[in-house]
């Protein structure tokens, strides 16, 4: 039975709350906010309500915490709760920078904690379903991967307007959107490059396109807007597209609707005006020939975010790894250092051997 | 009366033969193709025909001569037909590279002849829309624009396939969509950053993504892909996509069918669990209120590739300037230049000053 404290109970305290509830074998003993109020919608009966998180370390009950406070607080609260003993789950982004994250992996490691990070959108079943399709070599050789997320919103939410507690969607989507690119790709990063705006925001990012080229000859794309929009179905959602030179992929939705395409032929050169196959104003693009084209369902991936939290469990009792491993995370935030750097100087940041 | 000869009469000669036919004060005298065969089929009476550009360019009757061969040989044959006293219209590309181009217009300054190129697709309908959108400044200050084309072929037609004779897709459709995005934004050029592969074809360019960042704050972005394969309506059309700080706009093939998307709102920013407007696993995306959303019909352009020549015509009768500009045209090169340099180096071009 892991016996879980939660440092920080806003909106994704409550959430884990309820994953803990789901998982067997987790129980919560404790939950701490600075601001009481937050908790008094707590559904675990008997849990015990903390404003001060030196006191909720200080119980001998809970092994193992939670860390879901703001940003730039996960560095301080690691290291606190490691030298406390407790085993920790930290939310995402783990650390501001590279150099956050060393201590605190080094902090965890000196203390002999366990310490992971909670990168659940592993498990989003859009990204699965897609990855799944890279990973069985559907396509053939793969030359594009896009990930796409636009919002309606504009505005970040909370404490994510403002840059001092980390805000920004490059912190809070951005290390998600990373690590499922980096995942689905087993090849050393080679560059990247990058945009990072704030359209609708003072003060933090809200728009990024990134683009990471693999030394396997894979470029991934990832773009995200708050403020990027569309009325076609699930536009606010998460969009796939992969590109091979046997097919195309895509998804639109968390829960995914697209399809496999591939084609019956390419098409055979002949010279002169009977290569004209398509109306149209041109001969490469415009209407097609209905029969050229082939349409596959997408094989739905079932997974669910749960799965973090099992994985947790099982990992603990030594029957499996973390799926969330530390040096995976480190090269997320590397890539997300070169992604402002890149932005800023409106340079290729290249990485010599690969990342 | 314009007099005109084509010289190359393959499938862009042929439709060039319809635009003089359908245009007023423009008459066919002469056409020309090194095989025979491939002028069987012309449609203008008493037209005069040459398997020897020479021959056509001796022609005293012929005062405008179209330039429809393959793009290795536009150099040569522009300075042949400027030497002869011809007026040019050559097709795009007009050159190989910018060092070509200069030398063209250099040659036709010193015979005192009229040398434009033709790049009707500052006609297309899709274009003209979009472009309409940003100049009435529709939605705020536009961050990015991007403009998407999507092929079935794989492989490109004729003579195409083939580097020496200037193949390719960035020679082909490439510089269209440049011209489109430089002749839309009026900012300068400020880096390119691209990435240029063949994933069907052997030799040539098949697919694309170019980063244009102008000094105004926009991006562009441009994509061809000729093996991109999808199932949505026009998906083997061209796709625009401009997005602002008031809003958004699509469009979906050459003749377009897209939206002005606009909210009612942007969110307000309030702490806490309040601000989860939306359902789904996350408050940033997913969802949406309907309320919120407002569309507004595109206004589609009417315009039409023939008025290139209607243009050429009343430019000719001293009645208005050529669409199409040399420097203009100069500039489309130089990104050219650019993206082939950027894709093969990985690394950003940069215009001290602006391009």
């Amino acid at each position: 039975m892991i016996k879980f404290g939660i440092i920080g109970f806003g909106y994704m305290g409550h959430k884990h709350e309820l994953k803990i509830e789901q998982t067997e074998d987790m129980e919560l003993v404790g939950i701490c906010d600075i601001d009481e109020s937050r908790m008094d919608d707590a559904s675990t009966p008997g849990v015990i309500k903390y404003t001060d998180a030196d006191r909720l370390l200080e119980n001998k009950d809970i092994d193992t915490v939670l860390i879901v406070v703001e940003n730039h607080k996960h560095r301080e609260m690691v290291e606190k709760a490691a030298k406390a003993g407790k085993n920790i789950i930290c939310e995402k982004p783990v650390a501001l920078n590279v150099k956050e994250f060393d201590e605190m992996v080094q902090i965890c490691r000196e203390c002999g904690v366990d310490f992971t990070i909670h990168h659940q959108r592993r498990y989003d079943r859009d990204y699965r379903t897609m990855k799944s399709i890279y990973d069985q070599n559907k396509l053939g050789n793969v030359y594009t991967i896009q990930s796409m997320l636009y919002g309606i919103n504009g505005n970040m939410h909370d404490w994510h307007v403002y840059k001092k507690y980390g805000g920004g969607m490059l912190y809070d989507w951005g290390v998600h959107l990373i690590d499922q690119i980096l995942w689905m790709v087993p090849s050393k990063v080679e560059s990247v490059y990058a945009q990072v705006r704030n359209v609708i925001n003072f003060e933090v990012d809200d728009y990024f396109k990134v683009d990471i080229k693999f030394q396997n000859n894979v470029r991934a794309e990832i773009e995200l807007g708050t403020y990027f929009l569309g009325d076609k179905e699930n536009w606010f959602e998460h969009h796939w597209f992969i590109g091979g030179d046997k097919g195309s992929a895509y998804s639109d939705g968390f829960l995914p609707k697209g399809k496999i395409v591939k084609t019956t032929r390419l098409l055979t050169n002949v010279p002169g005006k009977t290569t004209m196959t398509f109306a149209g104003p041109t001969r490469s693009f415009g209407q097609i020939d209905k029969d050229i084209l082939i349409t596959e369902d997408l094989q739905i991936a079932d997974n669910d975010q749960i799965e973090f939290f099992e994985n947790y469990r099982d990992a603990r009792e030594g029957k499996t790894e973390f799926i969330i491993k530390l040096p995976e995370i480190r090269r997320v935030m590397q890539v997300l250092e070169a992604i402002w750097k890149s932005s800023e100087k409106n340079e290729v940041i290249k990485f010599d051997g690969g990342l």
